[in-house]
């Protein structure tokens, strides 16, 4: 990817993003503000500028004038960035109210993007094979089982081999049929104890043109499922999908789900409506990638504790129960369709293992992907999740905690809240002067919520802006109507409904900010007393990596504004996104680091942050906008 | 066992028999004829003999007048040796028409009884554990299943051990209602390729209280089916049952049941039967135990390959068709809920490996039992069951062949003939000058039908006194009326309807003879031609071990008469019974010994007795009593 350079007058901000992204990234970037109030979906032709120096590739432009078009104007969210170029904001004023520039500046830090540092060896638990046996004469009438054994045994080195003797029934007609040609699945049974590995064969088809063999990789959060399609030939992912999950209409966060599974049948609703989740999200990443059912042969799935348990109908009461103890963490693959899955007989599902009850498999296969386990620095791993989860260490050590934040940061709880998806609003900029916002949407869909991102980006705007005091309580005396007096108390009007998708006005209210003010508090509070476990200062961390389902890359200003992230030097941050969906990719491609990623979870220490008293008192002083001890968040000033 | 010695008057004939038998039994044995025509159920009274010397303990007497109880009289089927007596038979005349002593005493010789030398460990391949875990602290939260594995490894020394899910998730509240004392049962599953054993969790109760551990070793014939019931903690068989294999309704042999499993829906319908007639053989011996179906862990079962096909739902169609090709030899154990087995959750079946599509694991499992495998001396193994096999050698080299017999020496195909079963006619004295049969049923009940040691027993007496020629064409000119021209050409009146149990009489036609002399030509030219494969005569084989379910013992001199077995020293004939049974049982108690016949399955040389060219010739020159080659059975005079 290149960069280009975009510079905005008559504010004279000049800002690098990379070619392909829109002006309206740029001016988001560089605070700024133009009229934008359809979220980038060009609908409002609001955005328009003139691109005075350069030049851009216009997308959609039908709402400007032909006038407009001849004198360079174009629309900033229908304009893509192919090289430096000069914008004139045709409204603005110099001298005007604006961002200052080192304020502009920072706001354009982002935690430097990152994928996993782990490369994985293309050796999944699922093999494929192509096979041709040799017909049986009266001098070699071994059985035709034994037949496709030895043959696996002589030209494949693979065994030993044991069988389903469901799949040893078709095997007869399947090699007559097909001149003793066949494709042949198995999945490859560790048993570190004995020190080798078995097979299982799963499937047998004639010929030899069954396809690709293909795998889910899942991520199984508390607010949403993610899925992969990944290629087991050539490692690609095919598709993506993800999905809430349905479970939510049962309760917002973990512990709401465990008492509605101790309902009667609630834990098989449970279990059914997490599974009809994943059976879409299989749906549509083989209906994009364009691939066969048959083909799939197992699914890596990663989630928190809870999760796992649902999802595989284990009882949970006893994981909120002190000393909170699953029913169990190493579970063997088991056959995709006991649990409902739609895929082939045959078909398995793994599971990542967890440390504790509320430490899980998304957890460790976070921590696969992001390799501080391979790693010399001393890192803090924060996942922004619906149940915050953290780990810090290295190679050498690796201690972790939960710290039930709540689903704010995934939307979750928030009346206008929703997860990073197309129509979320994910960037916003707020006019210093008129307090108007200029949003942007994922994918730039009309409006239909607020995403994690978005959150932290509005509060923080707001904070500085005084339209919002570091108590989470509104200024109700300002010049605008875009601050009102809503049901749920005073609350901040981010698109008016005629502008959205969901036909009424998307705000953010005083109380979905005691919400997020909880969530953000909990999880400082948690990262802190953990590092304190090891005897560390939050400064001693070498390299911060964030993970959580947002939409774009995390904004460190705002989120240090806010006093989510800790007021460090900002070439720390790293954000790897979905690491629990990346390690549970990584271990679908590479078994050995599904192994791996059981010595992971063995060795990962679990501090029960519940049981030690300095954490509720470092909760309640992180009920504060950035802190109530300003000194830990020196650069912040509000 | 002790024996007596039991001395009839006049003839002045001595037999040595073993107390407890009767007096009866003492006659056929010393071919001294009583007349008996009810079966010895003590019903028809005419059976009564004066103990002039010694004393016998009588059972029912009432059908002797007082009189003759004071005068000495006892029913010769109602009266137990005890000791040594002498017999006053009273209608017998000296002089008269009665069995020359050196062929009575040849009568007698019956092969040596012989058990397995096989010694099993007490080591099956299911084990129970009674565990008492730690319970969860703060401190030592693992996972309930993690707990239960730990236990296992440090107090059991068990490891590794995998799950299935759905017994996983029993344990949590399994573990809490019992002070986390559980009693547990695994499947050890063998891993010779990575030379080790992994274990299976497959039941977990609460408490200490389940009982012991039991499994079925039974025996799948084409004709019967027979179930042990074991105890895997004392090694000890706690009943034993039997059936008909109610496959029978569709097709007596193993080429008839093929047939019908080719027809629409035929398979699954021969599945179910041999699985409801296995269900009502468990549900048997757990009643006459007096055990619970609960501890039921596992089931080995032994048959032939069709037998094992049609259990399992092998498509059987190309085990009939060259190059007679088996689906598969060696299955994994497969979940007897799968098979519609009446046996509880987990619970699994093990089935013996066979050879070829005609050589099955009832052989191997017979040859596990009787040793050859182990010894140097030159054995020959004939199974005398519906499809007659056969195996020739000793521990350097095993071969085998099969030379489809039929059952007509298991009764079927006969028009009454049965199974070894209470009621069947086992033993017949046919009196020479009268030519009336005396007869013994099984357990002494009125007479059903006749089974193959009744068989064999008449058809050598009929020879003998020249009621039959050798070709087994009846002699039409006798002075009797127990030979008559009756439904199927001629034949022999056995027992007549009034004392049977089936109202009709019960006959040996000519139409059963052609059936019985092409069976015994099958086993004789059968095994003679696997000798000559190995370059032995019959009469450098050391010894003759004899498999099937025979009521009694086999009669040597009857047996050689007929020309089904070879005409060598009696002292190398062995009767083991049902060698596959024993087998099963062995490998029941013994998972060494299951993966040893696996080992026997392998080194098994199967002979196609079919493509050899002498095996016809042979067969032809067999169909004649004893053998068209008078020379082959020098000790025969007929």
């Amino acid at each position: 990817m290149q960069t280009a350079r975009v510079r905005f007058l008559p504010d004279d901000i000049t800002v690098e993003i990379q070619t392909g992204e829109l002006v309206l990234d740029a001016a988001l970037s560089a605070g700024v503000f133009l009229r934008a109030a359809c979220g980038g979906t060009g609908g409002c032709g609001q955005c328009k500028v003139k691109i005075s120096e350069g030049a851009v590739e216009p997308l959609k432009m039908d709402k400007l004038s032909a006038q407009d078009r001849a004198a360079g104007f174009v629309l900033a969210c229908q304009a893509k960035v192919t090289g430096d170029i000069t914008v004139q904001v045709p409204e603005a004023k110099v001298g005007r109210k604006v961002i200052p520039r080192d304020e502009a500046d920072r706001m354009r830090l982002t935690a430097t993007p990152m994928e996993s540092p782990i490369i994985p060896q293309l050796n999944p638990p699922a093999v494929q094979v192509l096979l041709q046996a040799t017909p049986p004469t009266p001098g070699d009438n071994i059985s035709d089982y034994e037949r496709i054994l030895r043959t696996l045994k002589v030209n494949h080195e693979i065994e030993p081999v044991t069988a389903d003797l469901e799949v040893v029934k078709g095997i007869p007609i399947l090699v007559r049929e097909h001149d003793w040609k066949l494709t042949v699945s198995f999945r490859a049974e560790e048993f570190p104890a004995l020190g080798g590995r078995a097979y299982r064969l799963q499937r047998v088809c004639g010929g030899h043109e069954a396809g690709h063999p293909l795998a889910m990789a899942v991520d199984i959060g508390t607010t949403s499922l993610w899925g992969e399609l990944v290629d087991l030939e050539t490692g690609e992912v095919l598709a993506r999908a993800s999905r809430y999950n349905p479970q939510i209409a049962m309760g917002d966060d973990v512990i709401s789900r465990i008492v509605f599974a101790l309902k009667k049948d609630g834990l098989e609703k449970l279990q059914k409506e997490v599974v009809r989740g994943l059976n879409e999200i299989i749906d549509d990443v083989l209906r994009h990638a364009g691939r066969r059912r048959d083909n799939l042969l197992f699914m890596t799935a990663a989630g928190n504790t809870v999760m796992t348990h649902l999802f595989l109908g284990l009882y949970p009461k006893f994981l909120r129960e002190s000393p909170y103890v699953p029913v169990a963490q190493n579970i063997e693959p088991v056959p995709a369709g006991d649990l409902g899955l739609a895929m082939p007989p045959g078909a398995f599902v793994r599971v990542f293992p967890g440390v504790a009850s509320y430490v899980g498999g998304d957890i460790v296969s976070g921590v696969l992907a992001n390799g501080m386990w391979d790693s010399d620095e001393m890192t803090l791993f924060i996942d922004i999740g619906t149940n915050g989860e953290i780990v810090a260490g290295n190679r050498d050590l690796l201690m972790t905690a939960s710290c039930s934040a709540g689903p704010a940061f995934e939307g979750g709880g928030l009346e206008h809240g929703m997860r990073a998806a197309p129509g979320a609003v994910e960037s916003i900029l707020i006019d210093p002067e008129t307090l108007e916002p200029m949003i942007k949407t994922i994918d730039m869909k009309p409006a239909l919520g607020i995403c994690g991102s978005g959150i932290i980006n509005i509060i923080s705007q707001m904070l500085k802006m005084r339209i919002l005091a570091q108590n989470g309580k509104f200024n109700s005396h300002l010049d605008t109507d875009r601050v009102r007096d809503g049901r749920n108390g005073y609350e901040y009007v981010i698109c008016r409904a005629p502008e959205t998708g969901i036909g009424q006005d998307i705000v953010l209210s005083e109380v979905d900010l005691d919400n997020i003010i909880r969530a953000k508090g909990a999880m400082f509070s948690g990262y802190t007393c953990l590092l304190s476990k090891i005897g560390l200062s939050v400064d001693a961390v070498d390299r911060v990596i964030i993970a959580g389902a947002f939409g774009s890359f995390i904004n460190l200003d705002h989120a240090i504004t806010i006093g989510l992230l800790p007021d460090i030097s900002p070439e720390k941050f790293h954000f790897i996104g979905n690491s629990s969906l990346k390690g549970a990719r990584l271990a679908t491609l590479d078994t050995g680091l599904f192994e791996r990623a059981k010595a992971i979870a063995r060795s990962l220490t679990n501090v029960e942050l519940s049981e030690d008293p300095t954490y509720m008192d470092n909760f309640m002083a992180a009920l504060f906008f950035p802190h109530t001890r300003a000194e830990l968040f020196p650069s912040v000033r509000l």
